[in-house]
């Protein structure tokens, strides 16, 4: 039987591994050798292989058998390719080991340089180089590294051992200690190695590397490496390769140097090499930051021959891997070596510019092109963000309930967010919860932050709909609204101090932060229209005023999935006759102040349905249990008494009376329609005068009206009854047809398994998946901040299930009510409207189970474009190249 | 083609049908053809069917074809059997005309009597009669009769024309009236029916009839019918047959009579003949009410042949229809006539010894015995109930919480409760809601009354484990404590004054009513033995307490299916250590509390152990949000933080933090145990070391530990674990070896589409249906009472979901988890412990789809058994024949 092959052979034009074998060797392991083969210049070497790394675990920490045969092979392979020697006493060859996972992982474990040095190894080096100072400084370097990242040695104690050395000289720079000192050091290093390890530093050069690889195969389970992973969504079980490589030297002198470099400009995308050089100088000087690099311009005037190397390397290299790369080199006495090479990360505006360049320099296909952009990071190019450069202070973190970043004094009454607005001054509200009285300041204010309340709060699902930004439930902060200030840990943000939101990550932070404006390019445009021309899903959004409708119509929304009626009845001149409609004691009570209603919801939908001329408009009618749209304190009861006339003690009982123990449980959706018929009635009644009234104007209108929390078919049954009913009296009166439609929210687990009963009653669903979530899960998103990020942290959950679908039991569910349905409804339209709908992986999974479109916010709908268009490459087999790999 | 046959003839010793054709016949028709082929002595007649009847009402109100010619073909036959004529001037025949449905239903048409007579066949009668008197007397009832109940007259119009003449004779009883009175009554009948229809009274017999069967088919959608109908579960599509007989008269004279009678005492079962005799009248007489039966043997006195006859047909009606029965009869001129007969209505004492006498007799077996008890009506055998025999006045109506009867003198407040018990008074307990606080009183009244709050409400669930009568959610009441008195519509009820609670109806009743107490016979035992010898499928009992526990056992529980820890908690001496644990500020302090708490748990398992041993005793580890364990007024705060020690303003931001919007889908249940692992360790050891030192004491104890609110099926692993890691542990320390299990409840939308994932972690199932209803229909039981009553009145839903399993949703998810769930592990054990354990038609369902046991509080345990062996029967086929037919 033939042994397993653990190690890959690269070096002197040849390689055993290519570019794609990522899988096996690792990201830098498969570059190196695809390197070597393109007969780039590449230090000789081998890649121990990530099979070998989970052999390892499997074996409880022992090597498969073969494998360290193997290293000595291709060790011997290397001795022979440069022609040096391994631990050899007159021409002895180091190496570098490195580890090098799948996805890049700057978690895990550093490299360990110049290995192979020992007292006999030093010599040689000092007699073959005549260069002792760099000798010594190198085994001095090589001790660290290898007692700190191999054998877990405090890096502070030699980093204090080098100060006391530098400091006793009087000198500030490495650079400026002496041979002697650096033997010194030397000597020092070895006695801390000892101290804390309880061993002499290994002077036997194989044993150097095995403990090395041992430690390289360890750091994929070090702590950090293992939390990265979690936060990126890796698995445990992919292992790490380990790059054994010859060492070159960039310290050799004012001819040596080492630089890293990008092929295209990753900030802005522009064609021109962006990488930079230091002289005498190793990997790790850069990384370290101490001295400033030059302008590769420099290695051009210094070293043209090198620089004229570099320069056909980095074309070669991008022409081969047909994407923007992150190269690493390093120049021996005037020889380049190429290093590593990847591809590069970047910005979105980069990612797009360097897309769209490359389709049209015929690199690649549009396909690549839109499978190379992540869609998450499309969300830069529309919101306002914190300058990434700019040096900021966050005091606090919240909920990301709505992106973008703002800017502005405190505030902490709506009054003051308009009163600041009227003298032109920016301003963040900051509430401990918002309600429909504080619409005013929100509209005014530039932010808004909220001590409590989740990502379907007032404060979150407002402001999302008026694209402003928002971080909520940020329970760290204490805020005194009476004496105008809010603490933070030890902190205290007075009225009128400025803070910035990033609305994106939820991070409150100290002071003005300076922001960037989003800046929609032409090649924006020319992107989303590829984009289009292969995504199979429609897109559309979920806008409750003409003002969302516009901006999701500007961003390509193909009609609107979830029109919430409720939100109308915020603005402060409209909830009045709402609450009147709610204290009513009666029908007849109700029904005179949903008279006052009528015009106002009316001449909204008339301005929406001209805003959405020729495509669909979803209408959910009335869903939010009654008691949200009445005041929460008993000051703004008392006000509100005074205002209605009615007495404080009246109010406040019909409020306790309203009070559910489980309102996201309790009286709302059909639910109300049900039991008020009178509102569904009106709200219909509006809908229906305004398409007549548009159509005798000639304008295109698609209404669908959507019966919320549907349960049970005869709920919908008796909904659908009473919709025909007011529709065809609407149309009567005004002599009009126009076609409407009458469908149903899945949002409930008796929903989604009754889907066949359903379908007979339903013109077509829409997956409310934030409720769906929230049953199918018994979770209520407002309460969940206790224990649901501990269970993303601890992996019990791989995903917030509100942010991305819970494939395996919301998913499925919805997977159930698509078959169900559609069995007894051929065809029967189906969407999502969840803030799901604007999830790439969810909306993959959407388009996978066969649902007709997805619906999100406005500013999320070149997001779910993209990730539309990117499904349906998916499902034919391609792998999503991000560029994050 | 055959026509149709609608008419079924029955007369002379032969009848078309038979008595086994009650869903074409009616339940009356199929009677009284059953008794015409036994050749009892019947006046002819016809059964139009209630096929006739549907189409009726399929073809607008128009006869179906070719009925109208078989009822004159039909009516030919009667003529010719009974040797009169309809309409005949000689020798006339008279009808009666009556519906009839396949269910008995009270809310339908009456009976029209004396149908024929008119001015032709008056005379006739008088001729062939010789009673003038009589035959004027039996035209004004007809007139009236048919005025009434044909045409819809006010009945009141009839009644008051006969007041006031009796009124100018000065006369009290009908029978008084003279002969000429009676003449001058029936012009005075004419000229109200004119004055009201606008017609003629119809003079022409075949019209009269045809109006009266008309008058029937329409009286199956009347309001009242409807009504009964909606009440007790018969579909609208059943119609009803109509019966048109020849007239017999019980009114003819002291040799004749008529009555009603049951063939065993219908209150006790006692096998004696219950029947009661009125000389002289006619049916209606006695339904009236005016005139004192007679005890049947003043017939026997009187007509002995009659009685003789009558004795001889009820044993033989007995004997063929092997059922107590309930049957009418009329004596005409000393002539015995059977006019009706149907199973008789009993209680629940009665339909017991009935069943187990006829076992004994062998007229039945005892499958028939078993199929024949309603289970629901066994609970009166179990608690006190109010008399039925008493006059009581209901003053308002809540949720009935717990079953049972009970009566005391108002109280308000726990303590007054438990000083008033002390005194050796009895009270009932009248609080808004109940908090742990009041446990004490709670044991101390006869029965709780609260304002607020539903089914599951801690009132609700408290009583029920006590077996203690309770009202919850009577929000009709308002309750001044301060001033100890409630109110409730325009009475006042003050601290002291006596009221009566009927939890099996969640009727409040003013003042004292007379309660029977029930008393557990042999029949009862031997009857439950019967029942267990045919039960496929377990019974244990929800307890929560070894009190519970030992009810259970006594009530034939097969183990306990859900034993609550948290309810151990709630006790006033133990709750300060719980709420220590829950105002901890971290894990140590946490700690230090559950120390205090591990004895008390262990004290509590080894005694249910004891009273359970050998029996398997689940315990589902700590469910409920924390902060249900706080104080939740503000005074109670302050009096708990002197308790403790801390700030009453750091116990009220603590308990503000733990506040939740939806507290059902909260930070509960298994989630409490993932983020503070130190509870379920301690409720563990608990369990185990109680486990393992009975077992020393050669105590069999099988403990079954349950995780409830399982989602997803990392967290059943994660707490998997953690139970076997501290069981193991105890083992240990204890040397020995206690077998116990771990499952979790199926009570999330998600665990149960996920149910073959969990299988993996789980040795046993429990479906929480309470939960489960919640969160499939997204409902809240508590916040349901504003909408819910009015969905089960508009047939929304047959039935409250949260009462009777919701099959076509909460089922289905069930079904879906039992068949996943056991795909991946087979025969993985099942049980149900939400309250539909306790539910007949739940009990039928849960084993239908194969589920192990069901569990129920203690009190509901004879009825599931008895549930559960009538499913086994009905799965074989059996039709249920209930004595409520």
């Amino acid at each position: 039987m033939a042994r397993k092959k653990y190690v890959y052979y690269f070096g002197n034009g040849k390689a055993d591994g290519r570019g794609n074998m990522k899988d096996l060797l690792g990201g830098k392991g498969a570059g190196l050798a695809e390197m070597t083969n393109l007969k780039i210049p590449v230090p000789a070497g081998f890649t121990i292989t990530t099979e070998a790394c989970r052999e390892y675990f499997r074996n409880k920490k022992e090597h498969p058998p073969g494998m360290w045969e193997q290293v000595i092979g291709n060790l011997r392979k290397v001795e022979k390719d440069m022609g040096m020697g391994f631990g050899d006493p007159v021409n002895p060859l180091l190496v570098s080991v490195r580890s090098g996972a799948k996805f890049s992982m700057p978690g895990m474990m550093d490299t360990v340089l110049n290995l192979g040095l020992n007292e006999t190894t030093l010599k040689a080096l000092i007699k073959k180089t005549g260069n002792e100072r760099f000798v010594y400084d190198a085994y001095r370097r090589f001790i660290a590294m290898f007692g700190t990242i191999v054998m877990d040695v405090d890096r502070q104690r030699f980093e204090n051992a080098l100060g006391e050395v530098k400091k006793k000289k009087g000198v500030h720079l490495d650079t400026d200690l002496t041979t002697d000192d650096l033997k010194n050091l030397v000597e020092d290093f070895k006695i801390i190695y000892k101290k804390v390890t309880g061993e002499d530093f290994p002077l036997n050069p194989l044993e150097q590397l095995k403990k090395a690889i041992d430690a390289v195969f360890g750091s994929w389970f070090g702590d950090r490496a293992v939390k990265y992973r979690k936060l990126h969504d890796i698995h445990d079980d992919l292992g790490t390769a380990c790059n054994v490589q010859a060492m070159v030297f960039g310290n050799m002198g004012e001819n040596s140097g080492t630089g890293v470099g990008f092929t295209r400009d990753p900030s802005t995308g522009e064609k021109r090499f962006f990488a930079e050089y230091l002289i005498n100088a190793q990997g790790e000087d850069v990384v370290a930051g101490i001295r400033t690099p030059l302008h590769i311009d420099e290695l051009k005037k210094r070293l043209p021959k090198a620089y004229n190397e570099l320069d056909k390397i980095y074309k070669k290299l991008e022409k081969h891997y047909k994407d923007m790369l992150d190269i690493e080199f390093t120049v021996q006495e005037g020889k380049l070596y190429m290093l590593q090479t990847r591809v590069g990360k970047r910005t979105a505006a980069s990612a797009l510019k360097i897309a769209i360049d490359m389709v049209k320099e015929k690199l690649i296909d549009k396909k690549t092109a839109i499978l190379r952009i992540d869609p998450q990071q499309i969300d830069q190019l529309l919101h306002p963000m914190i300058d990434p450069k700019a040096q900021i202070k966050v005091i606090a973190k919240g909920l990301p309930a709505s992106p973008g970043a703002a800017v502005g004094k405190v505030v902490f009454t709506a009054e003051d967010a308009e009163r600041a607005a009227e003298r032109g001054e920016k301003v963040i509200l900051v509430r401990t919860e918002t309600s429909p009285e504080d619409i005013g300041g929100m509209h005014a204010a530039q932010g808004i932050l909220t001590a409590r309340g989740g990502m379907t709060s007032h404060a979150a699902v407002v402001a999302r709909g008026m694209g402003k930004c928002c971080i909520a439930g940020c329970s760290e902060i204490n805020i005194n609204e009476a004496q105008r200030y809010f603490t933070v840990k030890s902190m205290v943000i007075k009225e009128g101090d400025y803070i910035t939101l990033n609305g994106t990550t939820g991070e409150v932070v100290l002071d003005k932060a300076p922001l960037i404006k989003p800046e929609l390019t032409r090649d924006f445009g020319t992107f989303m229209k590829w984009v289009d021309g292969f995504r199979k899903i429609g897109v559309r959004a979920n806008a409750d005023t003409h003002h969302d409708a516009a901006v999701a119509r500007d961003f390509g929304a193909e009609g609107i999935g979830l029109c919430r009626t409720e939100h109308m009845f915020f603005e402060p001149n409209r909830i009045s006759a709402m609450r009147e409609m709610i204290l009513a004691d009666d029908k007849e009570g109700r029904k005179r102040a949903l008279v006052k209603l009528l015009p106002i919801q009316k001449g909204d939908f008339i301005e929406i349905f001209k805003v959405m001329k020729g495509l669909p408009v979803t209408i959910r009618l009335l869903d939010p249990p009654l008691h949200e749209f009445l005041p929460h304190t008993d000051e703004e009861l008392m006000s509100f008494a005074d205002q209605m006339g009615v007495s404080f003690e009246k109010l406040k009982e019909r409020n306790k009376s309203l009070h559910e123990f489980n309102p996201m449980l309790g009286h709302r959706g059909c639910r109300l329609g049900i039991t008020y018929p009178e509102i569904y009635e009106m709200q219909t009644q509006a809908i229906m005068e305004a398409a007549c009234e548009l159509s005798s104007q000639k304008v295109k209108v698609i209404p669908e009206i959507m019966i919320p929390l549907i349960g049970h078919v005869n709920e919908l049954k008796m909904m659908r009854e009473l919709v025909i009913r007011v529709a065809g009296e609407v149309q009567k009166r005004y002599k009009k047809k126009v076609s409407y439609t009458v469908g149903t929210m899945i949002e409930l687990p008796r929903a989604a398994i009754t889907a066949d009963e359903i379908a007979t009653q339903a013109d077509f669903y829409s997956f409310g998946t934030n409720d769906l979530t929230q049953t199918v899960f018994g979770l209520s998103r407002d309460d969940a901040g206790r224990f649901l990020p501990y269970y993303v942290e601890k992996g019990i959950l791989d995903d917030d299930p509100f942010i991305t679908l819970d494939q395996g039991g919301t998913g499925l569910m919805m997977k159930i009510a698509v078959e169900k349905g559609r069995k007894v409804k051929k065809g029967l339209k189906m969407g999502i409207c969840g803030e799901h709908g604007g999830d790439p992986k969810s909306v993959d999974f959407c388009y996978r189970i066969g649902l007709d479109y997805v619906s999100c916010s406005p500013y999320r709908v070149p997001i779910a474009r993209l990730a539309a268009a990117q499904a349906f490459f998916k499902e034919k087999g391609a792998v999503l190249a991000m560029t994050t790999v």
